[in-house]
């Protein structure tokens, strides 16, 4: 506000008293108080937040001015400036902080109070003279802050994991292309950071392509529960002072506005207290976070080196990796991917206490839970992006290098146990790690396996699929 | 161990080196290494993991029966000694922490030689003569820990979900008695703690009900992923030294063993190293333990009181409330469900961060996973019988009471917008705080409405459902 | 940066290749980078951490002109150009996003960039020619990113918790002033939201006051501790590419510099890799908004109402509390500061698992850390202001309800035991919750006491303080 | 319950009405009632939690006799029956469940009744005959539940806290010794897991000791506070039953009891209500669990291998590593340190819920406080002491496959920047990472140092210590 140097104000008045507001502004006393109460976080509200607002006072609009009980005129400049809205304007006038007490009234005031001066206007009028249009009994009629708040914020949640699901989408592509890339590359394979066995590189992305598949049905699954919103609510779910008509269309009228199928809740006392719907989706976009935040790491452990670690694998250089080391390459991109997974999971257990806290007939705690909710999917969304584009695509095998690794690998004895059983194949690996020879060697010289034999058995391909070599006889 | 006086001792070795272990024994070395390393919780597996574990034994002796790879004898008494643990005995012979480092290993072994033992003995042998039956060539044949231990954790949480859906179907059907109960209890709706709008208490409980049966679903849905297990998969999912009529015969059978419809992942190397489906599970847990500790919360403000609280309601008197204050009653039961929340809460982040710390083709952190979750399960249905049997069921309403809050509030000022404004309702409502007349009396003196439209329009029970009194005009 | 309509470019080149610059910029090459590659929150870097890092930039460059390592006019510009930034100027040129990679390089490359381009443009440059003031050589001259970031964060973090340290003192002296206000108020004490005996309502806002100056003692120890820096360390702690006088210099010249006693880490390879430091400063933040939470919750309690609930205090009115129930006053600011504290504790989780994420000698998640850390503090910070200026001391007491509850209640009974023994004294509490009977009449029925001696015992003030009643036989 | 087999009853009563106890229980009916009411995680009372329970009421019998309240028979019986607890007996006759509603009033009855039940006994009497000896009116005389428990919860603290920093003080020492044997191996320092510069691995234990004495330090800060209790407070603070010479007299005398210098709290509501200092060692153990993780992690990578990973070090092999693949061996005790840490955190989020969600008067979850509390502070204690014995005292360094990795680094070019320029040396290193040919051969063809020169910057030793090699001419 501060930077505003506005010569002229209006004067508003609310139940607290009156208060000047600069003349040319749309928002209004209450949107003021609003922002002058929370200077919290300094982060405005969502963009698409304010969008899925403004969604909602056009679908009310529509659907007071169809059942008659409003003016026909001040339908139409009531719809023209929420489709303002929609279509990115006016935003800078909504100036309530992100984080703010209030159950969202400050929010749904400053969507009131900017529609309804816009509208004004739109009408002739001059800001603030309300008799005109007034935000309370024209731009929220039938409405409260307790349905509609929700219902915009399941609007922004949906629009935002429709993003989400899509980046989602690529980086499974682009771990499935990654998979046929690396098919015949074959490694070693490590359980707790020790040599197991051989595995093929294209089956490790194949399996990061496998989890992300699943992480995208569970989000999706998230995404459809959220399609079922309180309007027609009011303040407490029993409807108060909205007209039943009102309660009948308002959910059809708000998915032909919005284009999502929208379905009202059964339940609208439920519908308005209980905010599980975003508790949801916060977990599923946590538990994706983590998925991503796992293969984050197997990627720097693989890409570890370039000389002293696995070396398996070269993520993309996308940045000189240090101020001091001259020539040093970081996985700059999957430690961003993890920090954003991070901050998700933290922001998971804020959401969490946030549905806890609520209390009666209203969560209060709505505008913290967006604020988290928003970011994660957001910042996850965002990350997806820079991991596909910056890394996944990028990544290269050194196959030479998995090749030696697997050849001087102790672990292959494992293949043996079929044949010769785990006692004697124990006795073999602790002789080979201890004397440093070669597997295939002791085995000879033991007279385990013949060299046949052993060709067959420790065919590095072969290990990585499953099944016993049929011929040989197996220990019972 | 101290506990135990065995006086003579047998002798096994492994790779660490020759070890005592009491002579009657079934455990063996490797149980044994496992609980000295890991004396952490003193907390020993859950009973239902431990069958769960059998069941996968048994599977798999069937298994490889059938393929002609183990030994008829050697295959009905690893199944007898399985069976025998599904039965419940055994279980002492299960010595390993539950939290334990190894991926599991202490576990898989732990099952692995108490059923060889038990199988040597059927068999006529001594505890600990394994050329009869041998822990890992004969009851692990076709397995790794890394297949087995995370599909008994999945049969387990299966098993323990379905515990906590029937009681949360009981809780369910509880609140629905209860809303019909109260549906004509007419009471004070509050948002952020203030007095709002009239609803019916059995509105109320309606909600609870709705809430449940929403989190059921959610559970339900977490329950069916847990039904892909990785069994075939062995070390690290390419299904090293499992035969491939193993690979495709063993969840079959472990279906029919289990009652429980299982499928094979379809992608072993996934299976075997990600851990989303358990972290789900959590998730949806701790949804429901937000949605029921957010009811206690409500329940234990309803009843504050007796005579400086809310007073709305009475829970069930079920222990002296205090060891000072004589004829307290306290909301201990409520109490004891908000707890459970939190620790379900603080177990899901323990969850999440063990899921992200998976590396490469292992999840090393399943043991505290399962720790964790199978605790969030089962204390929840624990909870929610205390809650239903010790609290829901005994609610009364104090219906006068109710009425009353009604009668004197200001809240019902706001059923007067749609007729006079939301602005000359404001004025009612800060006349009515400030001197305490009661708004009824404030609006005749005005002369906004006249008596029979006042009554139309504060009808209590009306004001509880949607729509707007149609006979009057309203302000446009 | 799309935003910028610049005709012409220079041509920057880093180890990944040449790119092109916008002519004017005072950021480079790999400031650019970094912006492209991380896209994450759109939050850029906080003022403080920028003025920080332009701090430790100062520092170094006098010190390396003091030991003769840099020419004087170099580093005169250097300096000149860091006081610049220090001074709030050229900070948008800080372009990178607040969670990046790289364990912070893109952080301080931009803080190298932008000062050696303006050190160039003072000693009459063109931006770019790095020949005059290298980035790397000049500016980052004995240093490294794993050095200057951590201390950069620490030196933020320290300023931001004198901060909210002054604001909590503010608020302890607020939370005085109210004890001292109201320490006539005789009101009921409630434990677990039931009736329990008086309690002066000033005794709880000192109890609040009391956990506030705790907190307070806990978060200036955990400032102390992050006085010591790792200066000095530059790559992981063994101080390779710094002199030997740079590494006895640097840490005091910083002192002189900030104004903040600084102590060089004893152990730097510690001090490069361990970032507890951080931790205990969340931890300490955490438990403050944890207490401050409860209290926000007090509030809500005890100005539950106006008419419904406990109605014991009135909040300050700061904003209509509704859209649609005219007259309502909501708890808006303690709403806000409860939503902080879950913000916090969800921060605090964030942070605890970056720092264990770290690997070897370096922690590469710093920056999600200080993301997380600096929002907790900041908005603490703000959520004591408007907690403190727009309710605390605006708070007022309904003494007279107040009164009137404890001569109502059942808890006073309470003041009996010692007298007549918790058995009888339960007896009387549940006949009078029965028959609503008052508690002393009851007892002068039941001929327990004489009206002189309960007069004495039930004396509503002296039940506040300690100590039984002298001159009557008690239970023994 | 179900397992004994008592034939005969003794019938009690309290306020929910009559009911049978087993004849010889020494607990009674309100603990009965408490143990059917929460059977939630059928884990019983802590012991440390059982024994500073009885000493409370051993101090109380005291200071009340001191006074003359208190009969001296009953005081002595009292007395003895305490003893016998603290000295360990009677221990299975508490049998509430850890998790408990109603703030501890279950768990401090229980104690009441079975030191009520020993002293009848002690007496001559029969268990159940409270005219001898009154559970509420004798044993817990001056006292409540809500000063009894907090203070029993911190003496426990404090008891749990002493043993986990003897722990924590051999951890630093062992690691310490490390340090010192470790001091001349030279290997390859890793940032972000990419090669980095020379380290001694002394330098990376001595790095660990630090961090470690800096977690002992601040948990020792922890347990002082603990040392505030709020004795003399009963039911709220304002010490209401207490007699005044009691108030004053109980504290000193249970310092005496327990050997621990104890502080009464200043403000005793303050000191009921809240919970902060739970909070707080929660804090300190959490942010020493995330410390002990990230060693943890570091020597999981260190020693990942053998012959496919770092292979630097070698952790103690405890167990057979797997069971399907011969002779691995696995980080087993590493990776339970990180998940009793994973543990820690998640129980950390579930105390900070708890504790903010304390209402007015006092924190009804105290029970779930302690239950992670002393899970974290004991599994930590057992953690540490398997970590020492079973890994970092028997941790070996590959001393010659550190050397070659050095040897072997490009990262070693980063000596070169003081004399050659960052610029310079990133050619090289690029050069060298493309060609695989080493950084040494490089620079002297390229000409930028001749060979003495080159022996002194890249000494590998001298890498791992500050300064800049004296007499070469440095680039400014």
């Amino acid at each position: 506000m501060e930077q505003r140097k506005e010569t002229y104000f209006r004067v508003e008045s609310d139940s607290i008293g009156s208060r000047e507001v600069p003349k040319n502004a749309y928002y209004g006393v209450q949107s003021l108080r609003g922002f002058e109460n929370f200077r919290i976080t300094g982060n405005k509200l969502n963009k698409e937040f304010i969008q899925s607002l403004a969604e909602t006072k056009k679908a009310s609009a529509i659907t007071n001015g169809q059942i008659g009980l409003l003016d026909k005129k001040i339908e139409v400049a009531i719809v023209q400036a929420s489709d303002e809205i929609i279509n990115g304007n006016l935003h800078e006038e909504f100036i309530t902080d992100s984080i703010q007490g209030g159950a969202g009234t400050s929010m749904n005031m400053n969507a009131n109070e900017v529609i309804a001066n816009r509208a004004i206007e739109i009408l002739g009028g001059q800001q603030g003279d309300y008799s005109i249009v007034h935000p309370n009994d024209h731009v929220n009629m039938g409405q409260s802050t307790n349905d509609i708040i929700p219902t915009a914020g399941k609007l922004t949640a949906i629009k935002l994991l429709d993003k989400v699901i899509r980046k989602l989408e690529e980086l499974q592509s682009a771990l499935s292309d990654k998979a046929r890339e690396f098919d015949h590359v074959i490694k070693m394979g490590r359980t707790q950071m020790q040599d197991a066995v051989p595995i093929r590189l294209g089956q490790e992305f194949g399996a990061y392509a496998s989890v992300v598949k699943r992480d995208i049905k569970r989000i999706r699954r998230s995404r459809e529960e959220l399609k079922i919103v309180n309007l027609g609510a009011t303040a407490i779910g029993t409807g108060i002072n909205a007209d039943k008509k009102y309660e009948e269309d308002i959910v059809k009228n708000l998915s032909v506005v919005t284009g999502i199928e929208l379905t009202q809740s059964e339940d609208l006392v439920d519908g308005t207290q209980n905010v599980d719907g975003f508790v949801d989706a916060s977990s599923s976009i946590k538990t994706c976070a983590v998925s991503l935040s796992k293969i984050a790491n197997d990627l720097r452990l693989m890409s570890s080196g370039p000389r002293t670690g696995f070396g398996e694998i070269n993520l993309p250089a996308k940045q000189n990796g240090s101020s001091i080391m001259p020539g040093k390459v970081n996985p700059v991109i999957p430690e961003v991917m993890s920090q954003i997974a991070f901050n998700i999971i933290g922001n998971d257990v804020t959401i969490s206490m946030a549905a806890e806290a609520g209390q009666l007939e209203l969560n209060a705690f709505e505008p913290v839970i967006f604020y988290n909710l928003f970011q994660s999917i957001e910042t996850l969304t965002n990350g997806i992006d820079t991991f596909i584009n910056n890394c996944i695509v990028g990544i290269t095998a050194n196959e030479e290098r998995c090749r030696e690794l697997v050849e001087n690998s102790v672990g292959i004895v494992t293949a043996l146990c079929p044949y010769v059983g785990y006692k004697e194949a124990a006795k073999i690996a602790k002789t080979a790690i201890k004397t440093k020879e070669p597997v295939r060697k002791l085995i000879l010289k033991e007279g385990l396996l013949n060299e046949e034999e052993l060709n067959n058995v420790l065919d590095a391909f072969s290990m990585t699929e499953p099944g016993i070599v049929g011929n040989l006889k197996v220990v019972k």
